[in-house]
C-alpha cells in the first residue's frame, strides 16, 4: 500500500481505463431469484471512487439506483457497534469466518448456535435484531436513517424488491427462529427478518456506495456532509470484519487478490475500502457463480493494483 | 494505521512498557504434549521489534531459542509461492479460512479434498510437499536455507523436539495420506510429514522472528542482510493469507482486536507484520486455551495500538 | 427369535419379575425442560405386554397417563403411510438414519434439505405436514382420531403440556421453516409445528402404548377393537423405520442390545414391537443422558431376552 | 415374516423365476476403479439360497468366483466379536449408523475419533486391527481360516485384485492412521490396512456367500460342515449391526424395502440373512450409483417378498 492516492487526474484516467477495459466483458448472469432483480439491465456498469476529502471520481453508470442487498450488512453492523459497543457485538455476533456458505445452518449448529460473523445471514439477522428501537418500525427507521447518513442523502426503499424478497425469505425466517431457540436474537425473529429484508431493499447508486465506503475509510466521517456517522474505533472493527468475512467463504481469496476489505451484493454492487484514503464502488449486474459482479470484481482488482490500495 | 513508526526512543520505551505491563501475567499453561515443550521455563518473556531498516528494539528474553512450530508455515508458504508462483499455490493450497480447527479432517472432506489454506495442517503439509527438491533431504535443506535467509542467520534443528514430535505425529501422517488419496500431495505423504515435523523444530529466538517478520514487511528484503529472500508480490499474498487464516478459526477475532497479519506457535512465539514498517515478535511459553501465548497476545495487542500498527 | 410368546402365566410372572428387578433403580433424572414434565412422580413404573389376540399382561403403574411425546412419531408416520402410500412417504420423508441428534439442522443441510427419516424432528414435522386435512384443525382431528384408533380408546390432549411446549418450540418452528425453504413441507410450517406439538401432548398410559404397539405387531389390527387401523404393508415399513431410526443416532446400539423396533419418549415411555406376537410398553420418568427411561430400557432389554423377542 | 421357508421345490421355482425376471436387466455399470474388477463379465448372474439344514437352491452363475470385498466386513466382525466378546467390540467399534458415506473422515471427527460401526471403512479397519494374532501374517491367517470356516471350504486370495487395491488404498491408510491418532487402532495402521485389503480380496462364489449367510442365520453353525464357527449370541449382534449399517447411509431404505440384514460388495455380491431359516446370496457385477448390484438388489427384494423373509 502506498501512503496516499495518486493525483486526481490520474485517478480519473485510471477509472476510465478500468471502465473501458471491462465494459465489454459479458460473462456471468444477472440474479434471477426474484423478478425485480432479473429485470436489471446487464449492460449497466459504473465505477466510482470517493476520496476522504469528498472528491468524487466517476466512470459509467454511477447514478443508476439498485437495491443494496448484502452490502447493507457492513453498515448496519457499524451502526450496531456504534450503539452497543464493538466488544458486546463481538460476543453476540462474532467476527470469525465460518468456512461455509452465507446461508448455512450447519455453521450455526457446529458453533453451538453462535452466528459467527455479521456478514453471513445468521450474523446479519442477529445484528439487525440488535438495532436500537422497541418496534420493527423504530428499528427500520434507525437503519434507514443510519444508512442515509453513511450515504449523505436520504435513501429510499425499493418496494417491489422488498415485497418480492419478503415472499421468498423462508430460509432467513428459519435461521432467525433457530437463532432464537439458541437465545441469540435480540428481537422477534419474524419481525427482524422483515426489517432485514427491508434493509437489503434500500436503493443506492455506485456513487452512494463510494461515499459510504469513504465514510468507513475516514474514521466514520462522511466526506460530503462531514457528519461523524460512527466512531473511528468502530470503523477499524468493521473493516477487520469485512477483511475476514466480507466475501463469505471466499474472503481469503479476495484478500489474496485484492488486499482490501470488501463486500458485494447480489444486485451487482461491490464496495471496497482503502483506510485513510477513500472508498471504491463498482456496479454491474452480471454475477459469477459465487454471486459477485464479474466486471466489478475485475475492475476492483485492477484498480486496487494501479491505485496502490492493497493493504499489504 | 499511521504512515510510519514512532521515533526510535519511543518504540524502545513502549516495548519496555509492554514488557513491564505483562511480565507478571501468569495465566495459561505451557504446552505439554511433548516433554521438550513441557520443560520450557514459563517465566520467559521477550518482545522484539525489527524495523525495515534493520533497527532492532528489544525487551526481555529476545535471544532465548525455542522451536518455531506453526510459525514456520508462513515462511515455507512464502518460499513455495516464490518458487511455484503464488497463483499456482492459490489453486493447490488455497487461502480461505475453514472455520474449523487447525487439524480438522472434516474440513478436508467438506471441501472435496482441498486443503483450503496454508496455515491449517492440511494446507501446510501440501505446501511442504511442494517445496523444491527431489528428495526429503533436498526439501529439508531448501527449507532450512530459506528460513535461515528470512532470519539472516543459520537456524538449527532442535533434535529433541523433532524426535518427540516425530513419535507423535500420526494425525498429520493420516492427514497427509488422506490428501494423497485426493491427489493433492506433491510428494510422498510420510516423507512430507517428516519434513514438516522438522521445519516445526527449527530453533528461533524472538529476535529472529522479528527479523523474519520485517522481511515480509519490506517486500521480501531481509533488514539485516539486505538479501531479497522473496519477491514483493509474494509478500503481499503471504500477508493476506495470514490475515485471513493465521490464527485458524479465530483469525477474525485477531484481526478485529489487533488489525495485523499474525501467526502464533505452540512453543509460545507470536509474530505480527506491519507492512512497510517492520515486524513484531513476542515470546512467552504460557498459552491460552486456543494455544496462543497469553503474555504475547496481550503485548501484541497493546503494541499494535500504541505503535499505530493496525491496518484499518 | 422364537416363533411365539411363552405361555401366559409365564409372561405374567416374567413381567412381575422385571418390575421387581428394576423398581429400585433410581438412576437418571426426570425431564425438566417444561414444568409439566418436571412435576412427574419419579417413582412411577409400569410394564405392559399386549398380545396380538388382545391378552394384556401388566405390572405396576400401567394406567397412569402421561404425554406420548416422540412416540407419537411412529404412529403418525403409520397414518401418513396409510393415506399417502409408503412409497411416496419414503421419497418425501425418507427412512435413513442421520447419525446426528434428533433436532439437528446440520443433518438437513448435509442432505440438501431432505428430512431423512420420520423419527428425527425434521422428518416428524414433514410427516405431520402430510397428514390429511385442509386445515390445522382437520389435521389435528385426523391425528387424534388415528392415534385413538391405535389405542382402542379416545385419547385426550394434555393442555398444560401442550401450552408449555408451544411456548418453547422455537427450534421446531425454525426447522419447519427451513424445510419449507427447501420445498419439503406439505403445509404451513408454523401451523404444522403447532399440530406436531399437540400430537406430542396426547395422553397415553403404558397400557395404551402396549395396545398401540400390538396393533403394529399384528399387521395393523387393533387387538382390542379388531379395527384394521392401517394395512399390513404399512406396518412392515413402520417397523423397519423404527428399527433403523427409532432411537435416533443410537438406534444401532438399541438393535444390538434389544433386537426389536422401538421408540422412546421424553416423558418416560418406551414402546417395542414383536412382529406377529405383540407389543411391549414401559413407563418410568427417570431418563438417562440419551433421554431414554432408565428402568424402561433395562426392563425392555431383560424382557426382550426372557420372552424371546429379539428378531435376530 | 412367516415362521419357515416354503417347500423346497417352491423355493427352487421362485429362485428360477427371480433369475429369469432380472437376467435381462442391463442397467448399472461394473466397478472400474481397478482393472481386475473392470474386467468382470457383466452378464454373470447367480442366485443361491442355503437353508440352515444345508439344502442349497441355485440359479445361474452360483459357482463363479469373485472377490468378496466389503461383504468380508460382516464375517470378520463376527470373528472378532467371538474372540473379544461382543460387548468389548461394541465399545471399540460401535454399531451406530453414521449417516455418511462408507469412507467418510468427517464421521470420525464428528464422533471424536470413534469409528461408529464395523461396516464403514473406519470401523472395518479397527475391527481388523482387533483380529487375534501378533503379526499381520497371523491376523491374515486367522481371517482366511475364519472366513473359510464360514464358507465350509478353503477360500483363496485373488492376488491380482489384492495387488491392485493395495496400490490404491491410500484413503484407507489415511483413515487407519487417523484412527491411530485417536488411540482407536489395535494394531499398526499400515499393516492393518494391508490385512484389510487382503480380506477384501478373498475369492468367493454366490454359493459360498449363501452358506456363510446361513451360518449366521443358524446361530453360527455352518449348514454344510456343522462346525460351530461363532456363538449364537455373536450372530444376533452381527445381524443387528448389518440391519442398522450394512448398506451404509442407505441402510434404512434397505430395511424398508427388503426387511432383512444384508451386506453388499463392489464386485457385485449381496448377502442377506433370514434368521433361523437360511442365507440368500446374489451375484451380478453391474452396480447402481450407490454401489449395489442392480440385478442382485432387485432379485433380493423380490425373493424377500415371495419367500416370506421380511423380519417385520
Amino acid at each position: 500500500s502506498t501512503g496516499h492516492l495518486p493525483d486526481r487526474p490520474l485517478i480519473d484516467s485510471l477509472l476510465l481505463d478500468a471502465w473501458e477495459r471491462y465494459r465489454g466483458l459479458d460473462e456471468g448472469a444477472v440474479a434471477d431469484y426474484i423478478p425485480a432483480l432479473a429485470a436489471a439491465d446487464p449492460s449497466l456498469f459504473g465505477l466510482c471512487v470517493a476520496e476522504v476529502d469528498g472528491t468524487i471520481h466517476a466512470a459509467g453508470d454511477v447514478d443508476h439506483e439498485f437495491s443494496i442487498q448484502s452490502i447493507s450488512k457492513a453498515f448496519v453492523f457499524a451502526l450496531v457497534c456504534q450503539e452497543r459497543g464493538y466488544q458486546e457485538v463481538l460476543e453476540r455476533v462474532g467476527v470469525d469466518n465460518t468456512g461455509l456458505p452465507f446461508n448455512s445452518v450447519m455453521a450455526i449448529e457446529l458453533n453451538d448456535g453462535h452466528p459467527m460473523n455479521p456478514m453471513v445471514n445468521a450474523g446479519a439477522l442477529v445484528t439487525t435484531s440488535l438495532v436500537p428501537g422497541a418496534s420493527a418500525a423504530a428499528k427500520w427507521e434507525y437503519i434507514q436513517n443510519g444508512l442515509s447518513a453513511f450515504a449523505g442523502r436520504r435513501l429510499a426503499l425499493d418496494v417491489q424488491v422488498y415485497e418480492s424478497e419478503a415472499a421468498t425469505n423462508q430460509r432467513n425466517q428459519g435461521i432467525a427462529r433457530l437463532l432464537q431457540s439458541y437465545g441469540r436474537m435480540g428481537f422477534d425473529p419474524l419481525e427482524t427478518t422483515d426489517v432485514y429484508t427491508r434493509q437489503c431493499s434500500l436503493l443506492v447508486s455506485a456513487r452512494d456506495l463510494a461515499v459510504m465506503a469513504a465514510t468507513l475509510a475516514d474514521g466514520g466521517v462522511n466526506p460530503i456532509t462531514r457528519e461523524q456517522v460512527v466512531d473511528p474505533a468502530v470503523c477499524i472493527r468493521v473493516l477487520a470484519a469485512l477483511a475476514s468475512s466480507g466475501l463469505y467463504e471466499h474472503s481469503g481469496e479476495w484478500l489474496y487478490e485484492i488486499g482490501m476489505p470488501g463486500k458485494s451484493g447480489v444486485s451487482g454492487g461491490i464496495v471496497t475500502i482503502a483506510p485513510g484514503k477513500g472508498g471504491l464502488a463498482t456496479f454491474s449486474p452480471r454475477l459469477d457463480v459465487a454471486g459477485n459482479s464479474v466486471r466489478g470484481k475485475r475492475a476492483t482488482r485492477y484498480l486496487s493494483g494501479v491505485l496502490g490500495l492493497n493493504l499489504f
